[in-house]
């Protein structure tokens, strides 16, 4: 195995005899908490190039424990993808993420604007401490048993990303917290391997950022975190050119989704279903109406978070329901 | 088979030789708009009682397409239950939601708040068209051909209650529209035959009434309506004694459910999930911070409409994740 | 002096040789905690009558501090104005609101939603205490000196009523904690003696309420009260006949108001706002285009409360901005 | 009159001899769209320093119509204040705004959020044109006669900056429509000649920036836009060491004022309310109880803009009820 040095600073480039051209192991050595134009690419790849990667942690520690650097959400990247331009639409399919060491950490007090605040006054144990869960991937669940955290649990493991998003549009410089319409911070528990992730391009290259792996989160993401912990990552990209998209969409084996990312709650719904009505026009042979009438009985909505500093709703339509065509 | 008028006004209560004396076939003529303590019992039942009955659409309309009654969403009801008292909670059990006409209608357009303002402002057919579905028992399905609303549709029924609900508290009158802490229009889709609906008794007797029936409906009912039709309804009832609950809650094969009702979403959001909280506390022997870090990475949300007066957000616990006892 | 009782139920008409046929001495006896159409009229009156009465405070309590009611916020009332009939604007010009005791109560704490969660969650003496204030009529304050609250406090009175209502549309009862298009608990510090406030009747005889009298408050009511105190209350009544409002109007010597309420706190703002256009449109010769460019630089807002069922929010037109006809 | 070249690129800082040597005459030749560390000092001042400039309207042209640059809001500055740390506060004293040229455009629509959604769907013009505006600087008016407005409009000058910022936190990068807790577009009417705005320091020197002069603007900027003009502009500055703040306040010759940013918009009165509580207590000597019901009964607050990324509320206290010391 030889090991090419990319940039002292940001990453290592590995290669190895059974490396395919188009498949690039990096490991990151540099990780950014905005999301930016400004960042220097870590790494230039072609559409349909395969990348090998790692993230750490949301607190910026990696599969050793080690804290390499400082949160929050420090993300990979960014990779920049040859021949991307504003106004396309990078694919990024995630092949695979697996949680590489054997403990997460979560929030354990639902977040203050998850819950009444007549429910915040009323509480008793207002400490906001951390948990450790032991991940234990040949069961394929995470476990907690806190003296405080009563009764014990045990979950399954669900590994998704927080964080994909690419440099946001009109030069914007927005924190690695913060969901938008670049992506970003979604925490979308539906975000899994097996997806297909697509986002509007706003800067030449389009600059690729993930980060913020969890082991597990439940919708809403309420506690103000899921399972945080490192994780191994792999992944596919490709370019649609010259395809307007204002939102982050998503391509599933069973759905098409939307995620749309604002404060309040319902402006993100509103930004989700207004793009969702435009890709089905543009894209699935709707009329406008025809679009309206199909979503008015077929739509469904997953809230991503309702702790980041906006808000992420996903809208959804099944395949299956989709007329023929 | 032998008719007995029950009252002239309120509904015809019919009893045959097959039928136990603890079931009643109750066929409405008298309806309400608002959900109050003012309106006379329409039956009187017990605890362990099953009531055949039957709701008209939300316009009024029969299994007939006879209009019996002006909309918006006309009750059936209200039932009183024996022995309910304020303080206690009412369990309804729905043993049956079908469609009992070939025909439902719909809105076209998408619903003011679930789209951005802009795409209102931009859209070209304002028109607030109804149209109409056939619905195709043997087969299943609903289906919309019409000129306007391409391509054609043809989506799967699930038929559902808009509206279950019981006698505000405070002697409040609340338009049938109007989801809230009684219940009421919460519009969710999943409120089908098999569900278990709990809802806080405010009035002795509870007072219960059902309506709006939809033979499918999409989540947020973006078009301001589900499959509107009429429908057989058959359920069961009983009580929980001196139990507190502020939400109504529903329990099903897979999962504890808790229905939020309120502006802004968020809102709603809130309420569902403080008192999911309290309920695993209550009655799943976790500790404030136990059922916090659970929620945390374990809860699911699904959005019932945004375009009631209030909007209705549904908290879920899947039942498969809760720790054994 | 002769005293004429209309009915020990619902209040005492006081006649008196100065008195003219026009004007309605009325001490309330029964009060409300709903807006209703249900309630039977207290008292009837003509257009252009006059109304001599007064109100307890929220908790119930007179002029003498005794407790008369349950609260909150009991409602004086219901007036049925002759003549007045679904489709009118009932018009009520408020002639006096005065303290008629020496002390008021309110709330120490900010209220749940006026702050941000983590406000509260840092709160370190979280006892919802009430606190009472001196009202010194000669010097025209209040005055709060109590050892929890530090500094002492003195306030100019600015006597206002929280309540002025009718019976809601469609049949609601409404509890009295709400404002709404009917009006109700506005909660808003600039209905005070001297302006004329305007409301869209719903039911024959509009059946007016009135009630919640602070001896002052400020915008927000951030504690969840004003200075809360029982009124010696005059208003004269008039109709607008067949005129379509939607919401509340205020008329004083300075400003064009509508009062818009809901929650969210935008969409209060957005009915005040929408309303306004229509009424500059409708009556003060402004096309849509011309009431739009002239509110976008002579708008003003008051934000009434932020506590109550509804938030308020007043939009403000200065009368000495409108163009010259 | 001696002229020396700053920086080709940055601005022109004229010198005279009868300019103090703490005085600086900077004429901007860059301008910036976003708040940003990033961007290059175009001056440095000293505590105490006073800064006789000029702004573009918010399209990029100057006095004399010449479009200069690209919009939205281009900027004036940054400005590197000598001393200014995170941590400090920055002292701007806004010693004068005077429109320089002779028109102003101002948008002739309510914009999306600013009403119901139903208005904008019923509206039958929709057309977003702007609208010119005559500055009569003698009459201190500006004027408004277009033929699709009407009647014709003369409403008095109140000279404005919308936009008063700092180099926001955590390296962000934020555009020049958005304001924030760094300042930025707040949009704020009362932000005149006169007042002294207080920003929290993020960066080393602060890097001030200013621009978007309004000849006039309504509360809640409720057609997208104040009348945008050219401005020339004093401000002198001064540094407050080691005081945490964390949203912009304003000290006026009647007020206290916090300018609280955020969707939604209760959020946006939430940072105020919050942030006006921990000042009292901070340096007007009120306990948490006392500075709460104070302010329940003397806040006011102004809602500057519902139309930006994130809407601005003026939490304000009226000095003349602040308790003696």
């Amino acid at each position: 195995m030889r090991r090419i040095l990319a940039s002292a600073l940001l990453g290592v480039v590995v290669t190895a005899p059974g490396l395919r051209a188009d498949t690039h192991r990096f490991v990151p050595t540099q990780f950014y908490t905005t999301y930016s134009f400004a960042h220097p690419p870590a790494l230039r790849i072609k559409p349909g190039d395969r990348v090998i990667t790692e993230t750490v942690d949301a607190g910026g520690a990696n599969r050793l424990g080690q804290t390499l650097t400082q949160g929050p959400n420090p993300q990979t990247g960014p990779f920049f993808i040859e021949g991307a331009e504003p106004g396309d639409v990078l694919v990024v399919r995630i092949e695979k993420i697996e949680t590489n060491r054997t403990t997460a950490y979560s929030g354990s007090l639902l977040a203050p604007y998850s819950v009444d605040p007549a429910s915040i006054a009323a509480r008793q144990d207002r400490e906001p401490k951390r948990v450790t869960w032991q991940i234990d991937r040949a069961a394929g669940v995470a476990r907690l048993d806190d003296p405080d955290v009563r009764p014990a649990l045990t979950l399954p493991l669900r590994p998704m990303l927080g964080c994909v998003g690419v440099a946001p549009a009109r030069k914007e410089a927005i924190t690695t917290p913060t969901p938008g319409a670049f992506g970003g911070n979604m925490d979308y528990a539906g975000l899994t391997a097996g997806v297909t992730v697509m986002l509007p391009v706003n800067e030449p290259g389009a600059l690729l950022f993930i980060g913020d792996g969890h082991a597990r989160q439940g919708e809403g993401e309420v506690v103000g975190t899921g399972l945080e912990t490192s994780m191994d990552v792999e992944f596919t990209v490709d370019l649609i050119k010259k395809t307007p998209a204002s939102w982050p969409r998503m391509d599933t084996d069973t759905h098409l989704m939307v995620l749309g990312s604002a404060r309040p709650l319902l402006q993100a719904l509103q930004h989700a279903t207004s793009e969702m009505l435009r890709w089905l026009m543009a894209d699935y042979g709707f009329s406008e109406r025809g679009a309206s009438a199909f979503m008015g009985q077929a739509l469904e909505y997953d809230i991503a978070n309702v702790v980041d500093p906006n808000f992420t709703v996903v809208a959804k339509v099944p395949k299956v329901l989709l007329p023929r065509r």
